[in-house]
């Protein structure tokens, strides 16, 4: 014990030394950003996990300005889960975040919703779009998946091909305004030697969520069913894994679903923004 | 090299195997907030800093409600020096950072404005509190001083018995609705020796300003003369300290007296609101 180094003792890098890096599926784990972008703008439509590693990803929430300050204040009081990036003036879609993106065109996928019910998931937004929408950038949990990959930690929704599963769960946000509903997390599959790994990797990343909310017992969560997630898609958890879950940029949409603002726009679950910021940006240590 | 134990280099309590404690001269280290608050509310002023050690401490801005969105986007934009903590509903002047306190009484010091003016500078604010302001507690500097003390840094202002030193800088803030206004900086002086350890301490604590956002060279950010602060008082700098400079939480009223909102309630800089949470909760590692 005496003659391990620090570095193998406590760095999160651990896991890298025993296990093989979990596999860049998509192979578009080193293509930057912009041209990440410029693909989900021609047409292209697929999650965005394990895409241009080691840059920053973000929600999208986009409301009329008369409700910019319910949700500001929403994800001041949630910022486990809405962690916020970045807040357009009304009407314009751009964003510091990438100064040549448009936020109208350059996610893969969109969600439009009319008092609080979903009307359409469109591959871009132009005609949708209002001079008085307010976006909001808010921070995602895939911005740390490449620490955590670096880390030797498997990414499963990535390793096979799916989305990330996440899950409406029974614990209420703090309500800001007119905006209330509950939390939703994500949820990956750690192997238990490896969870504390996962814990000190994000917690140092607070802008993409931090550390897990909870560790294990989904039932707590009110989660009745890991096979069923409410938005994304299930993964295979393996026999010496923990189920771990983290709060989720999704749930600034299940407030549009459970407050019924007029309008918004959001991306598709797991369908983020790629930014041009480096995840280092967002590391705390 | 390679026989000393990585606690001892690395860890933030490096210094203090080799320096005396900075000493507890406000005799309040120890003190429960709600004791200092209750200290306050009877009519005792004084700098919040090295009282209630541990707990985390807030700057206090209150404004009319239809600028509440002005002055959340201002923090949201410059979350260096405006990491928020809490924001009130209008009219209610508590919070659930001390759910005992009132905060128009339980600050050591208040500043009331007026078209960005200074009209007033009272021990407490009930005669001027209207039922349309939302408060803002935003992190303090102060919170991290505590773990900055126990890694054996020196808190010079604290030693000295005066107010941390706070300087405008020529540093514009972003701007957010009709809010602008230049970044203001506290200034600690640190051994050359100890520099990194301030840094990796506060980096991990960005609700309280995180890490510095300068360490020497005050021409940099435009300040002319470190023995002539803005607010707060001089501190003695020793031959072998680097002025070290940290975002600070009175940048919202350089924005008020930049922007001159119509009302404002602000602490009296230094005087900060003692909360009853720990400030291990804004430790992210």
């Amino acid at each position: 014990m005496a003659s391990t180094p620090a570095s193998a003792r406590n760095a999160p890098v651990a896991g890298a030394a025993l296990a093989e890096l979990s596999p860049d599926t998509t192979g578009m784990a080193y293509i930057p950003p912009a041209r990440a972008r410029a693909l989900f703008r021609k047409g292209t439509v697929a999650p965005t996990a394990g895409w241009s590693a080691g840059f920053a990803q973000a929600n999208l929430i986009a409301v009329p300005s008369d409700w910019a300050y319910d949700v500001l204040l929403f994800a001041q009081r949630n910022e486990r889960a809405c962690p916020v990036l970045d807040v357009t003036d009304p009407g314009l879609a751009r964003t510091e975040l990438a100064p040549g993106a448009d936020l109208r065109t350059d996610l893969p996928a969109y969600r439009i919703w009319r008092d609080g019910s979903l009307v359409d998931e469109p591959g871009e937004v132009g005609r949708y779009w209002r001079p008085d929408l307010v976006a909001f950038l808010i921070g995602s949990s895939f911005t740390f998946e490449a620490a955590l990959r670096t880390a030797g930690l498997p990414l499963r929704h990535v390793e096979e091909g799916r989305n990330v599963p996440m899950y409406v769960t029974t614990h209420p946000c703090r309500p800001a305004g007119r905006l209330r509903g509950p939390l939703v997390v994500t949820m990956r599959p750690i192997p238990s030697d490896l969870v504390a790994t996962a814990v000190r990797v994000t917690a140092a990343m607070p802008d993409a969520h931090g550390a897990p909310v909870a560790v294990g017992n989904p039932e707590a969560l009110g989660i009745a069913d890991l096979g069923r997630p409410d938005f994304g898609d299930a993964v295979t958890i393996r026999e010496d894994e923990v189920p771990v879950f983290w709060a989720c940029g999704t749930t600034p949409q299940a407030a549009v679903m459970s407050s019924c603002p007029p309008f918004a726009i959001t991306h598709a679950p797991g369908h983020m923004f790629v930014t041009d910021i480096p995840d280092t940006a967002y590391r705390y240590t």
